[in-house]
């Protein structure tokens, strides 16, 4: 993939964030990798979405070194860099601070798995990382943050969670690329809507059974799913 | 009705569907059965609404047999075809994951009569059937989702109350034809969404005392209806 | 007034109902009098909006006989002019089940004045009446409709608080004209909004004091207003 | 700066009110200051968006006092004035009923830091006003709301929280001209939205911790900052 296909990629995802209505002005942001030649396009710093063009798209290698690119990176460059660099399988990384997801990550807890629609996507619930301690923010700020969902995937795959809520930040989604990484920011909005109105309506309610996660997650993920078409 | 009417009339449930915004992405899903062919026609699974065509629709039989259609049928069929057989009245049937009525089906309880906008629709509860079984999981678990509907109906007239929420997962509807039965849908979401708001604000409220339900439901439905012009 | 202007002026305020999205499918019904003539225009009964035209609108005269019209009118016909008959300053009415305005009412509990929002348009709560008796539901259920909400002005100005909240059932508003009722359904929806964010906030919350209310109601309203350009 | 150009900034910021769907009818207003001038540009009192034009603006004198226009200028006039000669730095001034600012404005409390979104744009809570006092409302209202709002910043930059909350009414926000004011108004309407989530979602929780907060406002403010193109 050259270049110009990785950024018209990224910025394809980036303004579908916008047209998804996750982000106001110029929040959030996207970026997909290219695993063969060890780059990354993401977003620039501050531009908002009206004004951007695939050409913005800055491209970044994995030690967040600029390869191409007349502006700064997003601010968040070296959470996307860490997450592709411990995370082998992903190939597109999303953050938003879209309302809902953003409301649960703000109560540092992890959202329960209330319901089928969000097993059809997450194995379990979607985890909220510790809050960042002093000692890290004293260190690389942005790349900590990736430490803290690291640390938070210790013993879980994140094929069986594309998400995580960052404790009083807010949300990162990924998959096999960025279109996929921003279809999971949109599912997650809605699962966490869906979520907020389920706890306040029942607050002793809690997470799903097993047997009908396993059922959910699986009828739709790995060797024996059967879900769509392209079985 | 020939096949080419009756997937027309699904496909336009179909796409109402998404243009009353019950659903994301390629979520949900509506069926319209012709009695006398013994066929329904259904979307096809998992293929977005901007993509879909009439012609894309497929013609199941009541055993689940695909009868005409290129494309795999709604991982839900077998949902469908056991509630037209086991509920005699109705011509369309409707799923959605839709924001309000999944929530109260995450709490796993019935939506209370709060007021006549439900009245006007409901006889009395939205019903929420019982949690499925680990047994029901491990039989046909989409067949089973029809009986844990049915179950749910014992003694009560699928005409007394057009949709039902089912545990843990989200809201069937149904009525006449499709249309009716997103028509369906479409209230459910409405009542859903103002019984969220009843309950939160006020935690202690009660159903609304049965002469007020009789009345509501009664000028609308059966043979003393007086509203609108059609009687 | 000729029947046509009345019409039409009737007409414009039930489009504008939907506008703000107020309504969902043909629900609500809006009507403006002419004094002299002693006739109502009013929507027709259970026509979607989309197909409405200024010639579907019915005249009625106040003891509820249609004058002109092919189509039957409103089922809330016999509220409007009860409410017409019994409210001498007011020119229209505006009925719907929008959505916030409607949880309160299914609540069966006044809107407190907790700010100045509330009170630029209304002098103290919005009231709410008490639920329908049995013995009101076996007479004139339209007609007894009207009776509560006099029932409930009872020692208070129509002009003080030009909506109510019928228990258990949604809101009607009033105004000089057809056109300003519906401007007082739209301002009803959003303090009802704001009141239910306020109080499942922070429950605790009581009404301003009546010092502020004073002042921002009469502001706006009576023979010391100094708001707008037409003073 | 010309009274021409001055009204134009002035009238693109309150479309941009309306355009973001911050206020209902004719609600909020606007303004920007020429310092040079000792002027302001400022929205009349109760014109409808959709009739405003630029030559509607109102320039007034900091002494309230008309400079050039035809129309009343907004009855909020004098709490915008008061915070120009009080508060040095600022430009701009928005004021809104949005609905979650005021919400919270109803509680008659601060909104606290829950996350980043929040620490990025204001430092430390967004302050609440005290409740106007009888002595107060006795004197010039609208001045008086100026008084309530330098009262709560004593102590605080307008800088370090470019917003505030007045007790049982709603926000101003401002910044260095007007369109900076109304996209803070934005700001603090996403993030009452969120701060209203995550108080109902988890009652008990707190303000972020200050390390995390020093962190996210002094990324974006001051002369560290490394947010964004421009440093």
């Amino acid at each position: 993939m050259s270049y110009t296909e990785l950024k018209r990629a990224a910025y394809e995802a980036n303004m579908e964030l916008d047209r998804r209505k996750l982000v106001v002005y110029n929040f959030g942001n996207v970026s997909e990798i290219d695993r063969a030649k060890g780059v990354i396009a993401i977003k620039p710093s501050g531009v908002p979405y009206a004004e951007l063009t695939p050409d913005d798209m800055v491209i970044v290698d994995l030690d967040n070194t600029v390869v191409e690119g007349k502006l700064k990176p997003s601010s968040d460059t070296r959470t996307h860099t860490y997450l592709y660099r411990h995370f082998a399988s992903i190939g597109g990384v999303t953050h938003t601070h879209s309302t809902f997801a953003t409301a649960w990550a703000q109560t540092q807890r992890p959202i329960p798995c209330f319901g089928t629609t969000h097993a059809d996507f997450v194995y379990g619930d979607i985890p909220c990382t510790a809050l960042i301690t002093d000692a890290q923010i004293a260190r690389d700020y942005e790349e900590e943050t990736g430490v803290q969902i690291t640390d938070c995937f210790a013993g879980r795959s994140p094929d069986d969670a594309p998400m995580v809520i960052v404790a009083g930040h807010g949300p990162f989604t990924w998959g096999k690329d960025a279109a996929k990484a921003v279809y999971n920011a949109v599912i997650l909005e809605e699962v966490a809507h869906m979520a907020y109105l389920t706890q306040t309506l029942r607050p002793d309610i809690r997470s799903l059974k097993q047997t009908i996660i396993d059922k959910h997650f699986l009828r739709k993920h790995g060797k024996n799913a059967y879900y769509g078409q392209a079985q």
